[in-house]
């Protein structure tokens, strides 16, 4: 089947720190006309580390658009012309003060495929060393460090609502039992 | 630690038919000002449905904002005053023409929370009967049921991009893995 939506007129609605909002009056498979709202977004990493104690690093941090903090793998969007891997080894280090040696790739993941095309890539790492602790200036966030046995019980209780921590904490689950 | 942000000033920049866009001025805990771009979306549920055969339902379609088609378990957004379980059920006999009997409630989960507070219930069934297909006008979806068995393939292999899809699929491989 061809899927494809066709883009004959766009508007700009908004251009912005984080996010644009850009309307397209796209073409459909059948022939008809539709309007698609789309965000687009320049794409974002996120990093599941572990330390030689066994621990997987989280951090907690308020997320204005639901107002409550979230428990999650640290993770940010990626500056103009950054290569990913590069953008996932400064975020972790920014975030929790420990630089990661090597990356192991998980997945890419879309969030919110229907209205945004933001690109998320999540790295894993258990080569952990000492490195320094940067946040941004409006950054504020707190440090949990979960031992991978209690991994399970964190998903059980609902604990974790946040998509790109959910992907790589059950990765771990399905993949890392040689651990416990 | 309290991680408020405290609105004080508050832009519309669009209302949608999925989205709106709005502008925060928000105090910070160390009470220095910032701005947050947030997107305004009412909700969405997504269903994980597992045949009498033991297949899996996807549905392959068009996003438009990635420019690609996804394979992603069954979903949809809430209409106006309609209860969760409901439009999970509504969706996955829209888009698949099975009837769900009885749902198990996995995960909330927040795609993008970092600018957007779209929140997505992903719910399990393997009690199906069977319904009627009935797409939206602007929807083109394929139907794709793949068996249990091959489940971790599909992840290993990266073909599943969508995070809920993600999410429904590793839970499906911890849990119900006395299907097999």
């Amino acid at each position: 089947m061809d899927f494809n939506e066709k883009t004959f007129d766009r508007t700009v609605i908004y251009n912005g720190k984080i996010i644009d909002l850009e309307l397209h009056d796209v073409e459909l498979p059948d022939g008809k006309t539709s309007k698609r709202e789309i965000i687009k977004h320049n794409g974002a990493v996120a990093i599941c580390a572990i330390t030689p104690e066994k621990e997987v690093l989280l951090v907690k941090q308020y997320r204005k658009p639901i107002e409550k903090p979230l428990l999650e793998i640290p993770a940010g969007k990626l500056e103009e012309y950054e290569e990913r891997e590069e953008a996932a080894k400064r975020e972790l280090e920014e975030e929790t003060g420990y630089k990661a040696n090597h990356l192991t790739f998980i997945t890419h993941m879309y969030g919110s495929p229907g209205f945004s095309n933001e690109k998320l890539t999540i790295y894993f790492t258990d080569h952990l060393s000492v490195g320094e602790l940067n946040l941004d200036d409006d950054e504020f966030v707190e440090l949990h460090k979960i031992h991978l046995d209690d991994i399970h019980a964190l998903i059980e209780n609902h604990e974790i609502e946040d998509a790109k921590t959910m992907i790589a904490l059950q990765y771990v689950l399905l993949n890392y039992n040689h651990y416990k």
